[in-house]
């Protein structure tokens, strides 16, 4: 049984204030915490799992982690979980240290200016795990990597992509012997792009774009061209709308 | 000040059951709620919106619907608004009758199979819209158009493109002038494809893919190319880099 503090502990998990002073974060559902445990990449410190998972569902996976794992029961998953589709399992592991990408020739590496939303850092991410980048430098007021629903949307993509938090203007500044490009409502045609095997590609806030020291960065603006009549794109669409091209 | 009844009918417009009901549905915030009501797609039916919109944000607007704004205070705004950030206005619109496509010529029609995030369905309805698609065809285990966060994430869209809700494997048996392609893991590559300007695209469910019965109506299956490792690709990302390559 979980006592009121470990579920207490567990829920502050929640809250990036929590995950910073603890180094840890939560994962849940099968697919994404068997991904994690996997992985290798980030330390395992606890599985709270229903009897089925431990017993069938992933019984070998449970198996090696024995030491870790904990039985609970639905209520306590429900209370210790964020989603409420059938779950199984919610496990805790430590955050990695972050480090800044070494090499970034022959690769495309993502800078994200102020991307808010979880859900469309968590699809850039695996979005990004899709298209082959390894590394995405994120600017300071970009969501938390560890929020939950970053974690849930990345599908275990988190485990296969760098992501790196720093002040891009400085990042930028000692980066220089690779091309720049910005993801832009007025720019180049992206098709202009094909091909495009290395670059650093610099994508802004939906509401506000990039902030303009970031901008200046830019030796191109890219555009997607627009045959309707939205007024944008989704910053994770048109993210992907990119990396297809300078892809392929 | 609004009544505890209006409060709870205009929450109970979180359900389908009572947007069924009542034929409305919610939109939140000045931009969705602008938009929508310059578009007259939608009929509105009532506007509660904070003395600083009716006033200064959107004065026009607001004397425009005069006999249908109502003053809220920030407190009965947060008991009827979904989201937290700051909102200003909700307003209640009328849904409006489906209709099913007449022409598909020199278009491409998406056809949803079962996708229930409604966040993915918002934004495949805002990315159609940006890539000029008038007409989504959805099955009926397809997140509702009038959900909130569908709302929400369409940005407005939703008064530019068309969804009707029906049968798939019905209409695509109605409509066999029109090629059918399918996005699949495991099919040929997109950019054999590009420049197609007339297609019905069949879209399914991201854990289950399309329903066989659908599928069987594809004469090709569209592989997006993978350079990484990620499993699969959210849906709303898979059709927004397929409708960029068709339309380009």
């Amino acid at each position: 049984m979980l006592s009121k503090a470990i579920i207490k502990d567990i829920q502050s998990l929640q809250h990036k204030k929590f995950r910073d002073e603890s180094n840890a974060f939560l994962a849940e559902g099968p697919k994404v915490v068997k991904e994690l445990l996997l992985s290798g990449v980030f330390k395992c410190k606890m599985v709270y799992a229903l009897a089925d998972w431990i017993n069938n569902a992933d019984k070998k996976l449970s198996d090696t982690f024995i030491d870790k794992v904990q039985l609970v029961t639905p209520e306590e998953l429900e209370k210790i979980a964020n989603y409420s589709t059938p779950n199984q399992v919610v496990a805790i592991f430590e955050k990695r240290k972050e480090s800044a990408p070494i090499d970034l020739k022959d690769q495309i590496t993502l800078v994200l200016d102020n991307i808010q939303d979880p859900g469309n850092l968590g699809t850039i991410i695996r979005t990004s795990d899709w298209f082959g980048v390894k590394n995405i430098i994120c600017s300071k007021n970009t969501a938390d990597l560890y929020n939950s629903k970053v974690v849930q949307s990345t599908m275990a993509s988190l485990a296969r992509v760098n992501l790196y938090y720093t002040d891009p203007v400085e990042w930028l500044k000692k980066n220089k012997e690779v091309k720049v490009f910005a993801a832009s409502l007025l720019g180049e045609p992206l098709k202009n792009f094909r091909g495009t095997k290395e670059a650093i590609l610099l994508i802004g806030n939906e509401a506000n774009g990039l902030s303009e020291e970031i901008q200046s960065f830019a030796i191109h603006d890219i555009t997607i061209p627009r045959n309707g009549v939205a007024e944008s794109l989704n910053a994770a669409i048109a993210t992907a709308i990119i990396l297809y091209e300078l892809k392929n």
